[in-house]
């Protein structure tokens, strides 16, 4: 997807939400486990339900791949009931060497058809660029993480002064541009997005742990918007597990729509 | 699989030769097109081949996910194949947030019986501990890996006088021990080695780049074996894609044979 296309969805739908289908079969409605395909069953009506107040949707891969080549199915036909227009993540952390890197974009990219994938920058460079070679696809590297362990590594202080997270943005962002490369920074860090902004004004942010997790949705809207908006802001388990009976997707949709209303406000507020 | 099982295996075996198994579909000999599973059928054959001098074997992810979900069925079914005694390296580069990399673990652990999976360090301890919590299935942590990129932030000097890797190999070998953890360290790396094994004498490394990548075996067990050997050392592509033709797998016994017959002889100097 072009960053035009994305832009024009935000603003049309008044709306920077990604749902994240995080879908465990051990969480879902007891009622679905009679279809052939209930994880696929439960992510289409969530889709159906939500699809009007989101822009994004993001399949944890983890939990497709913990159901074997099962989940690999399951994973395929949700990403193929997902409407045309809206932007897809496969949050999937991967990074490799160079051929290496190149197989998983091809696996993302070209077999599934996802418009972006989540990329770990430990190993540098050559790891992040083959997937930066896919046109209109996207590389969503992680900056820094919403959960404690972002301060072992990511919150160390270099020797040149910055942060590795720091560091990570600089660095990465000459390797593509604000059109193929995105960033995720967690919720929780919301405070430290005036300063990463500094670094990356243009580039939108892929924003995780609100809700759940306990980020605050103005916080990061307020200190991370650009004048494109540039954020996606995740949820996860607060609008699909919003219920856990068979009304889940009704319930889904509420929440959703309670997102997109704050998110409404504070695009007329901060943009 | 328990350290004490996969040192008598070294001893027994004079081997510490791990053998990737990046099989892909576009470079195995199309005679085997016309079996049901081109990529089990090539995996059984080097596996029939050269278990009697591996110790090891490591089926690079990204390749049997490119498949889709056929690619995970061949997976499966070469998982199965592989002798008991031998140990098994998911390279998957996985790491993500605490329930997210224990869905993953979950998924090369109980659903496929691998006896270890790499992981990547950037989101911190709370990303690797859930992989650590399986009785007798290792961890292999990304330290310094082979390719170029490894410069860009794994070499960046800290602000405490440490090489990043250093600290990763520091802080990260408190959160396991030496008979649940291991490291990457590329063989493109060797000099280093002996300042690594100042860290972590006691870990084994898994360490790739030796053959196709450059890297020294002798430089490599000189500098990095410790009492228990302490090294696994990979070779995908020069083993099995020694010849292009039928006879791919008596060339693959050739060639481990070769790297066996060099291990003994380096077991017997540097041990």
């Amino acid at each position: 997807m072009k960053r035009e296309e994305l832009v024009k969805q935000i603003k049309s739908k008044e709306s920077y939400l990604c749902i994240g289908l995080d879908t465990d079969l051990k969480k879902i409605p007891a009622s679905l486990q009679k279809f052939e395909d209930p994880i696929f069953e439960f992510n289409k009506r969530i889709i159906d339900a939500t699809h009007e107040y989101c822009v994004a949707y993001k399949p944890n891969i983890a939990f497709y791949e913990a159901m074997g080549s099962k989940g690999w199915d399951s994973l395929e036909k949700t990403l193929e009931y997902i409407p045309k227009e809206i932007f897809t993540i496969a949050d999937a952390k991967r990074g490799d060497i160079g051929n290496t890197s190149g197989l998983y974009a091809r696996a993302f990219f070209d077999n599934m058809n996802f418009g972006s994938v989540t990329v770990a920058p430990y190993m540098g460079e050559d790891s992040v660029t083959p997937f930066l070679e896919f046109k209109d696809k996207w590389v969503i590297l992680l900056a820094l993480t919403s959960n404690s362990g972002s301060k072992d590594f990511q919150m160390m202080k270099l020797e040149n002064g910055q942060y590795l997270y720091q560091e990570v943005l600089e660095k990465s962002s000459k390797w593509g541009n604000a059109s193929n490369l995105m960033y995720v920074v967690g919720a929780t860090q919301a405070t430290l997005l005036k300063d990463i902004r500094k670094i990356i004004p243009d580039h939108f942010l892929l924003v995780p742990g609100v809700g759940a997790q306990g980020g605050s949705l103005e916080e990061v809207s307020q200190n991370g918007m650009n004048k494109d908006c540039g954020l996606l802001v995740n949820a996860s388990r607060s609008i699909i597990y919003a219920s856990s009976g068979d009304d889940f997707n009704t319930k889904a949709k509420e929440e959703a729509i309670k997102l997109r209303d704050e998110m409404k406000v504070y695009l007329s507020k901060y943009l």
